[in-house]
């Protein structure tokens, strides 16, 4: 814990530290910022999903970088308004070093690199010099960073502006956003539906234009589903791929089931463009625990540009996805196979037993860490966390080295079942297309199944949520449909057409480890498919 | 386990089982080989260190594989009856390959591979098909493997032959080489002094030219000390390296202090080609546990050619040195010095933060795995054994995350170091030079500081141990020296000018993690230096 002894959230109850907190977030939203310096836009900066754009308008004196915070603080404050998606606010900076920006430009005429003057927003874990990185935990409140995370020094000497920090769930691990710190974060289109989660306030600042690149963590799905309810692109690379150097975590220290840091974007391009940006600053030469792999644009052009070999999962066995999921994985899958691509069915059979071992590391503590976490603090436990720390005794050592070695057993498994995999016409899977959840966005806590996402954690593989279409009202639900167990009775009663109508589709493209390049080209080759049709 | 229900293990006493397996050993070395149909040599195979003048005579038909294999049994034999090096006698298998290696060559006239026809040992850890892999263990003796490790299968398709599995202390961790299933390995320059270990036999054998390849694994200084000891060079790459696809080990599932798998030669040009000729087999298409790094050629040529700018260590200041390694440095340095390097002190301030680190890790789980592989078999705990299960208790799974935590940091630290230190022009460091023990081989059952090699565990770090000269009865002590800790004078009143005279003094290079490639072309240059002294 980095709370020092007097620190005030030692010294008063825990609605208090709440109270002071969120007073200060909402001063800092209040203020108004200073226009008058700045010219008025003629262009909806926001509206830009693309960095390559924005930079260009930077390198041809269209726009300062002023003029751009200032629209992205604007919209992220109407964005928090809406949903309550923002933590701590670092627009004070955010303007200070936007103007250093411009001052370079008008100096030396050029960008000071790939990500000028491009707003960023990041998940409450990531340090920040001078801010919290709470988690949503009161306990870890007023301790602020004394240093940023290696991945923020990279994003800011690769000129990106840090604009605010978001929210997540108690404990981080949920796919919803709520904690007793910062409250509920909402949906954008429906304040009853939940943004998603793990890094949900990310989903909704994004979704509404509050910022052009946010950064989330992913030990279960927590980059990609806030990506796939708000109809966004988000990357879960492989856990080596992205420094973790200066980001909190719960259960810090649990590497085995490792978060892996990712980039969430409204675009694409955007996504790729700093996916590659972060990889060519090459953060293993300071962060130790990174393989030295460069970024390997031959793979990205190699599968941005050839027929790829796809293998399509609709159906876990566990839980059936909603009507809306189904139809848009189908129509992609023929949009796909038009374009030439191949199709070969894809198997679920192993994904049962990746799940079962990577529960018990979840809870392989006795839910010690979250417990200390929360108690710390003062504040309640939510239903989900109560019911995960008390999900299971702590195992012993000896224990957790056998889990370890089901661990390895079950990755070897999987990777030779891919190895061995053929297409029709005998080649080999590139990359697996699947659904992201078997769900749109859910009203609050009723999110209960993260299988699609969570298996490819443990086997610690690259995965991208990408935006595929919308749920319809059309949308008819399958007649007498029995379902298999618990988790997919439920799902399948939440499942309403009218209220979900209009929400967003998400996919997952997956590869295996370390294979950012290939599902970053592959997902260009999809994303051309979908914007045809 | 893999020990099924009905293995002869379980329905004997140990000291039976003992016998038997024993029994099976002596069988196959005492069988006469059958030599009538090769011819006899006019070259002595054994004594050529390189592999490749060696695969040169097979391409030229100046030899034949199963005159290299006899002649190299024969020699395998002779070791192990001086020194009780060998544990699984594979030499049917291994001239069965040979003939097939000779036959293949008649027909098409080239080597199946870089490693055609080489002849290979494996530490008792590595599954070979056939044969037990019991790591010294009674109750894992008569459960033969039922297929190959990844890296056997790979030294095969390259050409390699497999002739026998050598022997590895009870537990595996300690630096000398004796179990009760297959007894004492001993030095081959004097039997009252160990091999070292704990891959000790494949340091007798190799020293006696009883094989040209030997693999070891490495999880404190286990492929390090014995070719330290026995005037081999000796590699522990970084653990993502090598595959550890097949390979038994004790306290399998504890892999935050990783063990590595590593070669170990006579010569650094076989140590390198086969290095080389493993890693361009990209065995991470088949062992996910690895990160897809190709070799790196220009790295490796980079480094064998540019002046260097060398870290060097004397004294860990925990244990002093005997003067015959002190010597050797020191001469060594100067060499290096007269050759162009430059040298920069290293500091050795961080070791003990990462010793105290990696030794509660070692028995974490309170003794508990090694504790049930020693009862299922019945055979007695050897005191260093009993002194490790008996150690400490075991900890948590939340106490093994805080370590972990603190894992993380000290490997930080030691890389922040790393990159921080400059040498007197301002260069950065690019190798480590140091002692690999703080003395030369010792009597049995006397070593206990294994502080030089095992602080490059923790840190992952490739780790190369080099014969760097010989210990002489005139390398007199220091006199008054007053030992700083019990260690330190265990060690120091352990020396023995007359004894150790002509013992082979190994020193350790050093470089980061995956610095595979820098580090051998680095030791290429070091060897020059040498030669020409």
């Amino acid at each position: 814990m980095t709370v020092a002894e007097d620190s005030p959230s030692l010294q008063r109850p825990w609605t208090e530290v709440v109270a002071a907190k969120r007073a200060i977030r909402e001063e800092h939203i209040k203020k108004p910022r200073d226009l008058s310096k700045t010219r008025r836009p003629v262009i909806n900066f926001t509206e830009l999903a693309d960095i390559e754009p924005l930079t260009k308008l930077y390198q041809s004196g269209q726009a300062s970088v002023q003029e751009v915070i200032t629209a992205y603080i604007d919209k992220a404050c109407d964005a928090h308004n809406k949903t309550n998606c923002l933590t701590e606010i670092c627009f004070e900076d955010a303007m200070k070093q936007a103007k250093s920006l411009d001052a370079s430009m008008m100096e030396y005429g050029a960008l000071v690199g790939p990500l000028h003057g491009v707003p960023v927003s990041l998940k409450d874990q990531f340090d920040v010099e001078g801010f919290d990185s709470s988690l949503g935990y009161v306990g870890r409140a007023f301790a602020p960073a004394t240093s940023d995370a290696l991945l923020v020094s990279v994003l800011r000497q690769l000129g990106a502006v840090i604009i605010a920090k978001t929210n997540l769930p108690q404990s981080i691990m949920w796919c919803e956003c709520e904690n007793p710190l910062w409250g509920l974060t909402t949906h954008p289109l429906n304040p009853k539906f939940t943004s998603g989660g793990s890094s949900g306030g990310e989903g909704a600042l994004l979704a509404l234009n509050g910022s052009l690149i946010g950064w989330g963590t992913d030990i279960g799905g927590s980059i990609r589903i806030p990506s796939h309810m708000n109809g966004l692109w988000g990357l879960k690379p492989s856990s080596g791929r992205m420094s973790y150097q200066g980001v909190a975590v719960s259960t810090e220290g649990q590497q085995h089931v490792p978060s892996a840091v990712g980039p969430m974007a409204r675009s694409l391009s955007s996504l790729s463009l700093v996916t590659k940006a972060v990889i060519e600053s090459e953060p293993w030469k300071s962060d130790p625990q990174l393989p030295p792999l460069p970024w390997k644009e031959n793979e990205f052009q190699t599968f941005s540009h050839r027929p790829l070999v796809i293998g399509v999962l609709l159906d876990d066995g566990v839980v059936k996805v909603h009507p809306p999921v189904e139809r848009v994985l189908k129509e992609t899958v023929e949009k796909l196979i038009d374009a030439g691509h191949e199709i070969v069915e894809w198997d679920a059979s192993l994904h049962a037993d990746c799940i079962s071992i990577m529960d018990e590391y979840y809870t392989a503590d006795g839910g010690e860490d979250i417990r200390q976490a929360v108690t710390e603090g003062g504040e309640p436990f939510l239903p989900h966390v109560q019911s995960l720390i008390d999900r299971a005794p702590p195992i012993s050592v000896y224990e957790y080295w056998q889990l370890n070695k089901r661990k390895i057993a079950a990755q070897q498994a999987y990777h030779t079942m891919w190895n061995e995999k053929r297409s029709p016409t005998g080649r080999c899977v590139d990359v697996v297309l699947m659904p992201t959840m078997p769900h749109t966005a859910m009203t609050h806590r009723s999110c209960r199944w993260v299988g699609y996402t969570k298996v490819f954690n443990i086997l610690d593989y690259t995965a991208l949520s990408f935006p595929a279409g919308k749920a319809s009202k059309h949308d008819i639900a399958l007649q007498g449909y029995e379902p298999r167990n618990p988790n997919d009775a439920w799902n399948w009663q939440r499942y309403d057409a009218e209220a979900m109508d209009g929400h967003h589709v998400g996919l997952q493209l997956v590869g295996r480890r370390f294979d950012e390049e290939k599902i970053l080209g592959a997902a260009t080759q999809v994303e051309q498919v979908l914007r045809k049709a």
